[in-house]
């Protein structure tokens, strides 16, 4: 076991976190420390061919630079916009991908990479990635909930990454506090994301203003409500603006109410937060925790520490290597 | 391999489901087929030693009718209401069993019985039962949900019981479908079993009657409102009783709010739906399936089977024996 083990630690891989505007690729050791990485536009317009070339050839300089050959890198993950067949390695299309249908992404980073390849959802890389290597190392049952334009989700049960029967779990962003809510662009009425990601925060300003209320936010924007973002909203509520506690109390609320539906439906050690609006700290956590406090048992509650995110930018390129390395059987990696 | 499933197959346990009103306990084979059963009143305000003698009294007179001795029994399984310490086999609390506090269920009844036992979660079990041997056999990702004086839940990942940190997983019907919705007696708003309980069912159309709705429900109660059930609202619904079918078409939409919250966060290969509700057939099940589609992204919905449980009272015994023989090291079990 021991040996097995230190066999193990001298392995290297390649983890990559492929977004619709940029990607980063990182060489992350067995014991999901970063020893160099790098980040450079997708490129995205250039459709899927141009993308997969583009990150084989970073990655290929990525590793030379590391004074390393391909031969030297055991097997890379890729953490991908879907939805996705993770088992095949295929994208099966990708809002920011324009050109992405049932692209095999495994098959042909395998064919320029020359090394077995795992493909896996972002939000779950990133979730892995922080249960793995950053701020929830150690726990078995993590919740990962990513705050941005949208929200994104992934779940870690006894160690091991939910993908659910066809590799689309864990859309938290895309669950229902409201069946009478706002409509999202999913179709769907309420979802998670329409009320607690960081545009919805910025729209709910908008939106406050636009119906009357006077708010320091519209000089911070010079007028143009458009510029209205989470940040806009944060640096007015620490100057006392009503609106702005008013629309940041709202966000808490619901942001509390899909946090606690997390607690109380899987009973997770942590839930990890993550995205920019982390930057606003213990004004985030404190009220959080309080409000998911009063929506969740009491026994439950206490199992659950909410703690932001660590890895930042890297976390989704830290995951993609911790999946392949911890979960290879699932990939078909030798 | 063979052989060894072969040995197992010959083993006999007994599943256990502990109610507050009444125990079933069964002899269940290692493929989950019933050999014999038994219900009796639980007795539960004579408190829990009574209550764990009754048990293993009944037990072993179930055994020595199916012309067995305890000897032949290899494993006893236990569903219990909860909050619990489920490895250590420790009932902390029960809101419908009398006295229990921090009762040792698995080490007492081990020392009546002489066999080894593992205790879980009620919900839990029956979920297990129907993914085990019931409405979901086969399945790998299930999520089980009982629509009774509460909503239970039960979930299963790759194979597996999620029991989370402190074994107080599952809780869907304490997962909030509205953070400004119905006080729940947990503490929080909005609780998924504040609306889509048979309990909510009948306080809605009681509702909707003192506020003034005329319906022939009043009649089928004989003005006593008190009397009015799930059933009495499906009744007067299939009569085209105006109030009724509000009453009906509102628990159909937070039952599919909550369902499909499942369906986007676990990306489920079949939800298994029990309680006397579903004995409504397809006026619950057709309109369910139809709003779940448009809470879910396509691709999660279509993966995810929506179908009612099959075994009936019997599902928390028949689960109860499933655990403890599919997953007999989480309870110590030789």
């Amino acid at each position: 076991m021991a040996k097995k083990a230190k066999a193990k630690s001298k392995k290297l891989v390649i983890g990559i976190d492929l977004g619709g505007t940029n990607v980063m690729a990182a060489l992350v050791d067995t014991s999901g420390k970063v020893k160099s990485y790098v980040h450079f536009p997708t490129e995205a317009q250039q459709g899927p061919e141009h993308v997969i070339k583009n990150i084989a050839d970073n990655v290929k300089a990525l590793v030379k630079k590391s004074g390393l050959t391909m031969k030297d890198i055991w097997r890379v993950g890729i953490g991908s916009p879907g939805p996705m067949d993770s088992k095949k390695g295929i994208i099966i299309g990708a809002v920011n991908l324009p050109g992405w249908k049932r692209v095999t992404l495994k098959a042909d980073l395998e064919k320029l990479l020359g090394v077995g390849v795992g493909v896996d959802n972002d939000a779950n890389c990133a979730a892995y990635g922080e249960q793995w290597a950053g701020a929830a190392k150690g726990a078995s049952n993590v919740v990962g909930i990513t705050l941005g334009t949208g929200v994104g989700g992934g779940i870690i049960i006894d160690g091991r990454l939910v993908r659910g029967a066809n590799y689309n779990a864990a859309e938290i962003g895309h669950t229902s506090l409201n069946p009478d809510g706002r409509l999202c662009k999913c179709g769907a009425k309420g979802c998670f994301e329409q009320y607690a990601s960081a545009s919805a925060i910025a729209e709910s300003a908008r939106e406050a203003i636009r119906k009357g209320a006077s708010s320091m936010m519209t000089e911070l924007v010079k007028g143009d409500l458009s510029k209205i973002t989470s940040k806009t909203v944060f640096e007015a509520m620490t100057q006392n603006d009503k609106t702005a506690i008013a629309v940041w109390n709202e966000f808490i609320k619901y942001l509390a109410a899909g946090v606690g539906n997390q607690i109380n439906g899987l009973n997770p050690e942590v839930v990890v937060i993550a995205g920019g609006v982390i930057n606003a700290g213990e004004k985030l956590f404190t009220p959080l925790r309080e409000a998911v406090r009063k929506q969740t048992f009491a026994l439950t509650f206490s199992a659950a520490k909410i703690v932001p995110a660590k890895l930042g930018e890297l976390a989704g390129a830290i995951g993609a290597a911790g999946v392949v390395i911890n979960e290879g059987e699932f990939y078909n990696l030798k």
